[in-house]
């Protein structure tokens, strides 16, 4: 394992995060004492191109801005985090809703999942096409689940998929969205160039196959076909661009979400983590036996989140002391070096996380009480882009996607370089604001 | 919590089980080495009415008997616990494949997912119709991810749901199976049934909101209506009745799998546990940092059992010294009064376990290997139908499904009645048989 704390370009300015963690000092409270919250946003982990690295730091940007105004508005987590996840949908530069990877029949088929950190409550969608925000369906479930049970002592659904998925939202009063309305110039030009590869790769394999009868061992004239998962390219954006958020609100509840168009070129039918509970996205507000309120959500290959469980692991991770080597720790513990992932080649994934909890001195002040935020991302691949701003902040801001080498993994050498990010902010308030 | 280790019906014969937990005092090694292994099955934790109770039963010994079968055919854990699933969904009277519970529209959607515990892989279908045995497909997911990646380097789906799955079961060589030829005259009348009480429900429900407008709190002249889910009678046997099996094969290695037909009147595309990873069954080979090998599968209300991730939770317990403690410890903590299930009214649900070391004696004899196996079951509802077999046996038994009253639970007081079964089963062998 090599490199695995190298810094990251992203650039702290004056504001009222600051990476001492020390505890109240921060006098900047506003006389609205619902100016209070924190949202942390991504754009996937991926690879993002150049070219479009502008477009990526302004909707997460914009995401964070719309989370922020819920929050200032006296929205609590859950709303705030639902607003976010709207924007980035809506982006046609992301894999989610409006502009998602097309299957394999060039349709687009969503998942998306949200979770409250206070009741713990759920809702997910799977392979859902016709929506234009998935996530609103997924947010619409959890509500259904906290009103109880339904006629005859039926219990409401959690997780619906495809079809069925559709028509419950429409039922209740989501709207339908053609596909054609929620299909992108890049999506479509995406898809043809990607099963233009897939015919190309299969044509290599069918002569290798061919060849291997022939002269055994003998490949040194086959030219090998680019992944569609791993090598990024310009115009090839949409690899695994997931999108998600982790909000805490004034009352220290916390929330996550997670939403994508899943990977390019899957089979119909297909789920990925983001339908999936404790694949995708995970909130838990602090309770007896834990400390910290923590959130997370994930982007990658879905597969290989589903089957280390990404976001409920480094849930549990956070209640450690130390988030940052706590994260680190998860990451390749869990991830990278996970038994569930033995055999696999390429581990390809990102996490944001925020954890939070009321100050042991603010807890003791009757005047004023304060919420401890901590903030971090990591990532196994290429890039991950992520935006962050407080209720406090007059905008929000964004990582600006360093650029790293991403080594092959396999189960026996593990050599991969993270990108890092810890900062503590301090949300303090005059007005009563505790846990 | 009452009465939590109320003593079941099951009864012991002369067998080579042997409740002692001594190792290596069973002679009965058979010249034939491969015949070796233990399955359990489960027919569902829910409501058996007392008519069908002898074809439960038999299904479960059936279904053994196909395991074991496998076994001692040379077939690994993964081969058996499919033969016993198979055996399982083809009953009309489970709630499986064949004889499923119909949805809101009147269509079967089944939800299937199988683990093998030695690769860890994992393979689910959710909401899956036209497929006479959903498991089959779980299966065929699992032994393609096996394989490695797709052309183009794609990553090979572990989790499809609706058409999509269909689909990819045909392109696979699965055959189709009209949903007539699964629907039986039992989930036919059943849905009828569940229709009409579901109409009188909701007429009731106007009824009170009528009246509550017109004189609060004032329900005397109103008749309670009947839950679907919590009261059983007679002729409405497919409440909860979800299928599954744990194996442990003649190398030591654990495979299990569960399959469903899901909630009567569920939304169309609703997935329930059965699909969910960690949450319809789980199993793990014994590793550096866990000393057994452990198999789950559950049964019962799907959202709870999603949100608990109780296969998961279960097999985790399965690592304690005392398997009957912390079984128990694991359902009242992880289940029953779980903070994610706070404010359900009614948390119903079973687990099959098993568990499996390699015995400390055995490891230093050259002539003599042995396995000590150890099952358990749990549930919180009236009943649960299991069977059990080993290689050894002459012929496969199951529980007398007892039945207990089921105290309604809540977040505050818990009172329910458990039916607990342990035994310990040594196979032992003069060929070399060890994890």
């Amino acid at each position: 394992m090599e490199n695995l704390e190298n810094s990251t370009d992203c650039k702290e300015t004056a504001s009222p995060l600051n990476n001492s963690g020390s505890l109240l000092n921060n006098t900047d409270s506003r006389p609205d004492g619902r100016a209070m919250g924190f949202v942390l946003v991504h754009a996937g982990a991926g690879y993002h191109s150049e070219s479009k690295a502008k477009e990526y730091k302004h909707v997460c940007k914009r995401a964070c801005q719309k989370a922020v105004d819920r929050l200032r508005a006296g929205g609590m987590a859950l709303e705030a985090v639902t607003a976010a996840l709207i924007e980035l949908e809506d982006s046609p530069f992301t894999n989610a809703g409006t502009g998602s990877n097309l299957n394999l029949s060039g349709e687009i088929e969503c998942d998306a999942s949200i979770m409250d950190g206070k009741s713990l409550n759920y809702g997910a969608v799977g392979a859902l096409s016709g929506i234009k925000n998935p996530v609103l369906v997924a947010r619409r479930l959890l509500s259904e689940t906290q009103k109880g049970k339904l006629s005859a002592g039926r219990i409401p659904p959690c997780f619906l998929v495809g079809k069925g998925a559709e028509q419950w939202a429409i039922s209740h009063g989501i709207p339908a969205c053609p596909t054609e309305k929620m299909t992108t110039k890049f999506s479509l030009s995406g898809y043809k160039r990607n099963k233009r590869k897939m015919e190309l790769a299969e044509q290599v394999e069918m002569k290798r196959k061919r060849q291997s009868c022939e002269h055994e061992n003998d490949f040194g004239c086959l030219e090998p076909v680019r992944d569609l998962m791993v090598e990024g390219e310009e115009n090839n954006s949409a690899c695994l661009d997931t999108v998600g958020a982790v909000v805490v609100d004034r009352e220290g509840n916390v929330a996550a979400a997670v939403s994508s168009g899943g990977l390019a070129m899957k089979h119909p039918g297909r789920v990925g983590q983001a339908a999936h509970y404790g694949c995708g996205c995970w909130a838990e507000n602090a309770r007896d036996i834990s400390l910290y309120s923590t959130a997370v959500s994930t982007s990658g290959s879905g597969e290989h989140l589903i089957r280390t469980m990404l976001a409920r692991e480094c849930s549990t991770a956070m209640q450690a002391e130390n988030t940052h080597q706590a994260l680190l720790e998860a990451m390749q513990n869990k991830f990278i070096s996970s038994p569930f992932l033995a055999g696999e080649d390429c581990v390809l994934g990102g996490v944001i996380v925020l954890r939070c909890c009321t100050c042991g001195e603010a807890q003791r002040s009757e005047d004023i009480q304060a919420v401890l935020v901590e903030f971090l991302w990591s990532h196994t691949t290429e890039s991950m882009c992520v935006g962050y701003m407080s209720a406090q902040d007059s905008k929000a801001r964004s990582n600006e996607m360093a650029r790293f080498l991403t080594f092959k993994l396999n189960s026996q050498i593990h050599m991969h370089q993270c990108c890092w990010r810890t900062t503590r902010l301090l949300m303090s308030s005059a007005f009563c604001f505790g846990l």
